[in-house]
């Protein structure tokens, strides 16, 4: 192995954790997350890596051996790597996930469909979150689908998995358009949108902000639960709430 | 196909609903629940389907054609079955099985791993939960084994997934000694205990009785993660709560 050129921006690699979401939930992984994002979604729970100001002063740039490095002292025992950002698409990530899988892990991509790289083609499980209306994002249709086409036929024998998150209606009206494109693939899963800690009700005791957040996340899920089952186009589509959210609230690292 | 000499007692076929265990939770599945089980699990939550005289009372006698009929009235658009009990090992049912492949379903089992059938070597996604020790069962370790590895080795491109419920520490123990055995299963889940109705404080107001049952799944999914990976030997194990407990309480049928 060639040592990397060029560092990269990373904000935080934490872990051994339960991944929370998707088609991943309940894996223990380790996560890198990489600094910088071609979006700017109004409910993004990862700020530090998505505004160049906090970028800038919560990244550290490393290279392909200092992160390997990391992942060995922190997570010898755990298989799974996730790759989430900010946007991991906006970089050259290749010879990681080649260093990764030489040291006999899998490795997991999160990303908004939005720029496919040809390193993803090496990529064990590639997670595509399409942002609905409510992140106030304009999603370029033919741009998702070519992603995703692309992903789901890479030809590395990895999984691509669709992830949509759904905090309302036009959001579940967006999942189920997006839905009809892709009936095919076994691995569409909606996520009820997890409320922000500046939406809890300014009259809860703070001591109960947890057990709202529980609350609110629950009876998302029972919502869309029900109009998943109750729509036949999202047959064969999954549900699954962001269970790291359940469990530790929006702290981080978990 | 013959008519079924033997119809099979029922206690309920309910669904579409999402599986809220183990490795298919989040998929849309229709519920088959047999009556009739050789365990008497102290924390069992389907006494009706268990307890002789209860069986007797909430059974009703169905053949193949009946368990189709009712399948294809209630789920014409779901994709997979999961028959469950009680224990549908003590049942013929590869007729049913057979059934639901010819009609377009994939079929889950969900069993303790005490008796096999030859109608397993049919079904898609074999669950075995062996029973830990909070359960008040005596399991044959060596029972076990023959069963997990005879339905590993079944051949027939069906996955197999074993799930332990664990409650306490004693639990873990048992979920630590059985993984030593498949450490090379891939589907190995431990599945934080749901208190029952009769466990919440005598104190709680019953108003808040789904707050505090929410609280303490997911507080003991907290401190089983926690056990997780804390423990090198548990590497690879997942983890998943109760999501349909989580979502709709006590409640049956959901």
């Amino acid at each position: 192995m060639t040592p990397q050129s060029k560092p990269i921006p990373i904000i935080e690699i934490f872990g051994p954790v339960i991944q929370g979401e998707g088609i991943m939930a309940g894996h223990q992984t380790m996560f890198i997350r990489t600094g910088g994002c071609d979006f700017r979604c109004v409910w993004c729970d990862t700020p530090e890596a998505v505004i160049p100001e906090q970028v800038s002063v919560n990244k550290t740039m490393m290279t392909t051996f200092d992160i390997m490095d990391k992942i060995r002292e922190i997570g010898p025992y755990t298989k799974w790597v996730t790759i989430s950002g900010g946007n991991p698409a906006i970089h050259d990530m290749g010879e990681l996930v080649h260093a990764l899988h030489v040291s006999g892990r899998l490795v997991a991509v999160e990303t908004q469909g939005t720029i496919y790289r040809s390193w993803f083609d090496i990529v064990d499980v590639m997670t595509i979150s399409p942002k609905p209306p409510s992140s106030g994002m304009k999603v370029s249709w033919d741009k998702t689908q070519d992603f995703i086409v692309r992903s789901m036929t890479r030809g590395n024998g990895g999984k691509t998995c669709i992830k949509v998150v759904v905090f309302d209606e036009d959001d579940f009206t967006f999942a189920h358009d997006l839905r009809m494109l892709f009936l095919l693939n076994e691995d569409f899963y909606v996520q009820p949108g997890t409320i922000r800690p500046e939406d809890v009700a300014a009259d809860v005791d703070p001591r109960l902000a947890m057990n709202y957040l529980r609350g609110a996340i629950l009876d998302k899920t029972r919502w869309l639960t029900e109009r998943v089952l109750s729509t036949p186009d999202m047959a064969g589509v999954k549900v699954m709430p962001q269970l790291h959210a359940l469990m530790y609230g929006w702290r981080r690292g978990v």
